[in-house]
């Protein structure tokens, strides 16, 4: 076997996942350090494999099953990656061509495509309170329905995206930082911004800016989190954030200005979102029907946005940070000055300079979903990357 | 091999089904009593395998076609899983996405699908006189372009629901029925309610109603059909009905009475339909682009049907049944009192009680897809089951 | 080994198409006559593996992309089929689901989607200068990701119609017609009439004729271009086609009438188009977003068409054809006078006697792209025939 792979494999022996075998992922923060680095080493593993010609076919028929309640491209793409790799065909939940509307229960439907279906994967990041009780409460359809029989496996929740955590995205770009440093030890007493930015388009989710916080601040790192008044993110994120830092020895703080955040940074990522009140006041709206009141709201946070143009992540600020070269993070798309419009995130000669760096830090979220699903549907998971080794099916017979 | 399913195969080998090959499924009726007890007994074994993680991929590439012209969420799914066991990967013919509305005929575009199609599942269920005709159609397009050696392979024709029947609903229906009892000959002597119930919606389908008469009828039960005047089903399939009761020994008959109905039965299936009469007025209506007519013909229908809301399944009637305890079932979503309409077709308390049990009878449509698939494509399917057993793929590398 | 696959093995290690190995498929005049015949053989090698059950997969998985910015049936399935056949899932970039209308750009998008991309196919016909265009800067794109070392692989991009050509359908039209006469060698000397035909139908693609007589001029065919003035297809494509004549021996001539084009012609293919001039005003039009220009100039297409309404391929034309009995090709749906329109491209008669013909030559369609696929993503596909030959595995398991 190839030495490195080898190394992943003794590396994910050494780690105390057991916990995770038949579950589920819903926030970063529910899971062990442990478990974390073991999504981040079989993510590795995954990817060294296939760019062995590897197969991971761990399935030779099943199902992925995807309910996207948003667009989506990169995170659709990327869990139809990673179910594909593991040997599952992806089938997706269209609720407008389902009999969801027709007053069908979350407890039903979630039984009712289940019954081949290894794996769910959704996305559901629109009301603040919603997306994440919407995933448990699938869970807990399917855990009652493979417990009564009537379901074959538990298929294995994956949170593509909710609006707490978005765990894939930001599991993803702290593996792409890990890889860059060389190795996870090599975070603690690296200071990452996580700040605002200004866009011209509102309502964007708050679950990168809080799971970046749950989760970078697990590993040492001096995690700031920056932005305008009225920007708040969840009150009891902050608090997850706080605690991570005490335990990991590193620190958790917070700032009003963006170029307090930026100086010295090692990791900046610079990002819109909505206030997370202003997504409170949206989902009660929506949940009232009331048409007028959303955008009356839409223009108002317009106008709030707008009050902060400078929020831009420029070449000043890139100037400022550690050794004026910050690893530059963004979920994509970014808004980019003068090309998706007029003012935006950051200028355009920065996001040029960062392109394939940024591209690199996306090209994680398959594997890091895969690894999820592995963790979770494996009893013995490095037994099965050995046997995979073993068998060296090609992934593609060249 | 597994005991059991070496019984259900030497079941399989002592009947008659060779008719069946490279055939179509349309009407349960069109079949022979052991053609359907065969699909009985290869669903039951294909489950069997499937959960005794034994791959059951007889394709090792190909395509499942579907077609729906209806929404659908669980026979969607149920099809996708039935093709994806087997190894074939499901493409959706999205009619708004393709170039039928370019006057293209059935002919063509039924050929332009198959030329690596194994299957194809159509629901086609909206129009009296049109689903299952069209379904026709198709079969015997690409049995010209078979034998005329443009088709490789002439793809089997599974029937998700048409104006007539709905085969692999009632067929699931039953499966689960047979298994609860434990064993197709326990059905002789069974008296099953098929009731007409009420509902706050109009121009549900008849091919429910109609599949379980024509179906059940087949094995020995009295089967009672019990609607308000004016909800008769098709009359070719009472007819049916009444022949099927006549030859296995049965009974069925008529009542205006949900007592009666449910007095002293072993089954009951409360669920409600549109009028016949009413659904082919409609099918003029759509026909004529009489959109006023079709607005004013629901109104009448929601008025007809709201004189009948004492049709309920209520805790009173299931304590008629025999021991207090029938089976009830519903091919679902059903309309739940208080939860997904003030009065609908069920009480809620009747409903929950019952729910694992309906959640199983809905999970064995994909194992019958499955089996009708496989009894058309295979040669030999005992020789089939056979190979797959011996040759022990894990479905799941565990 | 099967004799006659052995015979096309043979011919394709004759051939020199080592150029085409992680190359594209754009345009059919960008390859060599050798590139060409190697897809021709490669697409009859890999039907009678398939017709002879015998698996075709190269991929244990990965993904094949389809991209469609105009309605589709026949490339839509054709395209799924051929990934199928090889082992890839089609997962399809829904634009409207995607994050593409938020400003993303194609660079980003190409990448995000092809993580795990092997083949990305795109249909993009409806603009001049744009199809051809995007699917070069999709390319540039991916290969960029992929010296960057972002994706693991640099997927093969196959055109499945643009502005320019429509590679796919014109080399199954050609492979029918070779398949027909019995070897490419025998078309020397063959007269074909690709002439413009009357629909009631504005702005069809010019991608057929142009992409026909830019292939089949590459043969020593006589090839003949007729339309009525007006219909004028791309200059340049013209000149291809010249210059392709002169050197494969054959000729290239243009006419305004329809009868001269038929006249003891071996082959014709009657179809209607749009004219060039009126398709690049179109874009123009949609480029500024000019509605009431777009209805004015369809309703000026109309009208100008109906003044051709002559153009019809009749059975009195069809008798002036070598012999009375011309190949008659379509890429279809046809304008059929009196099914689906009055008056149309090709008599009813006429088209009845030749769908088993038109039918066969669509079914060409899936086994070039996979041909196209294979010579891209196959360092030595004679090897990896042979060894898939060798192997021996079954598609389906009888």
């Amino acid at each position: 076997m190839d030495r490195k792979l080898a190394d992943y494999i003794d590396r994910l022996k050494s780690l105390n996942f057991q916990g995770m075998y038949e579950g589920d992922f819903f926030l970063t923060w529910e899971k062990t350090e442990e478990e974390i680095k073991a999504v981040f080493t079989a993510a590795d593993a995954l990817r060294l494999m296939r760019e062995s010609n590897i197969s991971t076919r761990i399935f030779d028929s099943g199902l992925g099953i995807s309910l996207f309640r948003d667009n989506s491209t990169r995170t659709r793409f990327s869990f139809a990656s990673a179910c594909n790799m593991l040997g599952l065909e992806v089938r997706d939940l269209d609720e407008g061509k389902s009999q969801i509307a027709h007053g069908e229960t979350v407890r039903e439907t979630a039984n009712m495509i289940s019954f081949m279906a290894d794996v769910i994967g959704i996305r559901d990041d629109m009301y603040i309170g919603k997306g994440n009780k919407y995933m448990h409460d699938v869970v807990d359809a399917v855990t009652k329905g493979y417990e009564a029989g009537i379901l074959e496996q538990k298929p294995t929740l994956v949170n593509l995206q909710c609006d707490i955590d978005h765990p894939t995205q930001c599991m993803a770009d702290l593996l792409h930082v890990i890889n860059t440093y060389g190795g996870v030890e090599k975070l603690k007493g690296k200071k990452i911004a996580m700040t605002w930015a200004y866009s011209p388009s509102y309502g964007k989710p708050l679950s990168v800016p809080q799971g970046v916080i749950g989760l970078m601040t697990r590993f040492g790192m001096d995690v700031v989190l920056a932005h305008p008044e009225g920007y708040e993110v969840m009150p009891e994120v902050e608090k997850t954030a706080m605690e991570n830092a005490k335990a990991s020895g590193g620190s958790f703080t917070k700032t009003g200005s963006m170029e307090e955040a930026f100086k010295d940074a090692d990791i900046v990522y610079p990002k819109s979102w909505a206030p997370f009140a202003a997504m409170e006041k949206r989902t009660d709206l929506y949940g009232r029907g009331d048409l007028e009141g959303i955008k009356e709201l839409e223009k108002e946070l317009l106008a709030q946005n707008a009050k902060h143009m400078d929020w831009c992540c420029t070449e000043k600020l890139m100037a400022s940070t550690r050794d004026q070269k910050a690893i530059y993070l963004h979920c994509l798309p970014a808004d980019i000055n003068g090309v998706s419009c007029e003012n935006g995130e950051v200028e355009e000669s920065v996001f040029d300079r960062y392109r394939d760096s940024l591209y690199r830090q996306a090209s994680y979220k398959p594997y890091i979903i895969a690894a999820m699903i592995l963790l979770a549907r494996q009893k013995d998971p490095c037994a099965t990357l050995e046997a995979l080794a073993k068998q060296n099916t090609p992934r593609h017979l060249k």
